[in-house]
Parts: C-alpha cells; sequence; structure tokens
C-alpha cells in the first residue's frame, strides 16, 4: 500500500481588486515554512472528507470563511522534492470569487496578492499558481468564467472590463455583447439599473439561474482577434 | 498524516483499430476484482516514482509493455466509494497510442475494448474512461492531438480519417488542409508516397520534430460546422 504519501489539496482563490487579479494568501501556521504566506490548503482527512472536492472546499471555508464558491480541479503536483516532509501530492482546485466576497470573510488574514507575482511563494505554489491562470485565461476566452468573479448583479461594461482584465486586451463592445446573447447566460433585472457612464443609466443583469454553477461555452473566441 | 488514503495511478489507452476507438484493458491479477478487466493502473511506489506521471508511464511500460506514448494527466478520481479496500485516490493519466504500437506489444493480455461502451467496468473505471474520451474528442476539435493515433508516417486521408473517427462526423477536406497548413506540425517526407484512391500515389506526411511530444492548437475549431 502507498501509506508514506502525503496527501494535500490546495486552493487558488483568484478575485479581482482595485481593476486586477488577485490571488489569496494565507500565513501558515506550523511548519514547514511557518509564518510564510501561502495557497489556503491542508491534508486530506479521509474521515471527514467526502472526496478532494471536498477537502478544497473544508480549506475555503474553514480558513478563508468562503463558501460554495465555483470551484473546478486544477491538476495534481506531485513528487519527492516539493515538500521538505517526503513525498507528497496535492490535488489541486481553483475558484472564482467576487470581490465582495473575500472583503466580507469574517476570516482574518487574508491577503490578496497580484495573481502574476508569485515566484517568491513556498513548495511549488508559483507553478499551481501559474497552472491556474492559464487555466482560467484560456477558459476565459471561449466561456462564460469570469461572470463568477462579478458580484450577484453587473453592468454589461462591467462585465466586459472583467473580460477584458483577465484577457489582458481590450475587446471590441459589439462582438462582446453579441457573444453574451449567444451564451445565453445573462437575464436583465426588471426595472433594475445603474448609473454608467456619463450618468446614463444602464441595465443590471444577473446570471440565470441555471448557470450559477455550470460553464456556458462558444464555438468561437470571445475575441478571436 | 494522511496515511490511510490508497494512492494509485490509472491509465486510459487509447488506440484505433479496425477504424474505432478503443480503449486497452487488463485483467487485474489481484483482488479486488481479480480477474476482471480493468484499465491498467497500480499503487504509486514513493522510492521509484519520481511522480505520479512517472508512476502512470511505468504502468504503461510494466503492465502494458508501451514506451514513451503521448501521456496527459485527466484529472484524479476520490472518495470513500470508489474502493473496496478504503478511500482512496486515482492520478489518472490518457495516453494515445498508434495501433501497431499496442500490436507490437510483447505483454500478452491486452485487450482491446470499444471505448464507448464501458459502463461494466470496476471500481469508477467507466467515469474515467469517459472523461478521457470528452477530453480527447474536444481537444481534438481544436490540436493536433489525433496526429497521435497515427504510425509515424501518414497521408492526409488517413490523417483525416482519424480526425472524423474522434469527431463523429464528417469533415470537410479543404478546410481540414487549411487548418493543417495552419498548425503547422507536418512535413512532407520527400520523395515517400503511398498508393492512394483510385490507385492515385498519395504523398506521406509525419510530424515535425517539434511537435512529436508537444500539442499544437488552434484558434478556431477544425470543423467549425
Amino acid at each position: 500500500m502507498s501509506s508514506k504519501i502525503i496527501c494535500s489539496v490546495d486552493v487558488v482563490l483568484l478575485t479581482l481588486s482595485n481593476s486586477s487579479l488577485k490571488v489569496a494568501l494565507l500565513e501558515r501556521d506550523h511548519d514547514p515554512f511557518r509564518g510564510v504566506l501561502a495557497l489556503p490548503g491542508g491534508f486530506i482527512h479521509p474521515d471527514e472528507d467526502q472526496d478532494t472536492e471536498a477537502a478544497a472546499a473544508r480549506m475555503l471555508r474553514d480558513k478563508a470563511g468562503i463558501q460554495s464558491p465555483y470551484l473546478e480541479q486544477l491538476g495534481t503536483f506531485s513528487g519527492r522534492g516539493r515538500d521538505p516532509r517526503g513525498w507528497s501530492l496535492s490535488v489541486s482546485y481553483y475558484a472564482l470569487v467576487p470581490g465582495a466576497v473575500v472583503q466580507a470573510s469574517e476570516r482574518p488574514g487574508i491577503v490578496l496578492h497580484p495573481a502574476d507575482d508569485v515566484d517568491w511563494l513556498p513548495f511549488d505554489h508559483a507553478q499551481i499558481v501559474r497552472a491556474a491562470l492559464t487555466r482560467v485565461r484560456d477558459k476565459s476566452s471561449y466561456s462564460s468564467l469570469p461572470v463568477y468573479l462579478c458580484g450577484d448583479t453587473f453592468t454589461l461594461p462591467e462585465l466586459q472590463t472583467v473580460y477584458e482584465i483577465l484577457l489582458g486586451e481590450p475587446i471590441n463592445k459589439v462582438s462582446f455583447r453579441r457573444k453574451m446573447d449567444e451564451l445565453e447566460i445573462l437575464e436583465p433585472i426588471p426595472g433594475a439599473q445603474k448609473a454608467g457612464k456619463a450618468h446614463r443609466p444602464a441595465q443590471l443583469y444577473r446570471l440565470r439561474k441555471q448557470f450559477r454553477r455550470k460553464l456556458s461555452l462558444t464555438d468561437r473566441g470571445i475575441n478571436p482577434g
């Protein structure tokens, strides 16, 4: 049997703050790397966790105070060298949450750090974050994924800005709106508007109920250039 | 520490035979499910395996006699219920190999079974195979992935047939050739031809060296319909 393997889960929790993509880090409370910022994570508890996804959700709930975000398995990182305690594997997940959800968390100590500046993280956490960013950016180019970074309600210009931050380039407004129509994920909230640019009111939208935990995909890219 | 978790790897080895997609199965030589056909797999050996990918390559080499195919991590399947021995996780991989490579294997007992008929497999192997098929079909629609099912040399009509088997629909010949040009993965073998349809000789191609272990992606689908 494989009793000498350290089995953990780690979560790359991504959010937007000040118009840039951030990763949530927590100070480690035990060795190795005690006191160092790292991804929220920990050992799988076979008595408590139904599976690795449940373990990842437990980490987010207990360590970051965040419930039920969009959570997806990223991959498993493994080997002799990644943890000084011995041969280990981390089943890694990524989660997307609106900035307001992180701000409302009652757990202290969450640090939001620029997601592209992670080379200094302990273990192989930099590699895990980079894999999550590649996945999220790829997937954003043909799906509704970025919507999970928005709050419950948002205007189309706000959503477009989120896509632009993730894709790293401006998007044509007309083709963006066509793509959103094609995805069929949004519904206008009757009578709800928000002051937009130049004080013109902008319609507020929300995710249609059946897409709150499920992605919608387009055949072709959001911004095929 | 998480010492009660059974850590294994499983490999979905896909190949083409008689113009259909097959998954390689082996009879299990120990309990549970002794004598039952299942995916090639086994425990991770921390003393021997550099990481889970090395463990997957070892399974293929030792159990199926197959070296260095295109191998990619599929995902980790886990929980209390999937193995009667207790809480377990399987870091699963998929591999694509030409039919001739399986036929040349010196290990006896490899059974090539239709990849779409797997509901009867033990553990959660049916779920793992279905996840692999979804991944391979999705990826085939915008990448060079199907080339790994071809032999070292092939004609363009042969390659198109492989794409059509994976995508499950006919592809327009002109747009297929344009996509292959766009991927820039193939090179003609100087002076090498093969008798094609109606005895017209067809040029033989091979993968360019830098793509033998690396995918090339297109922006838009191979067969956008």
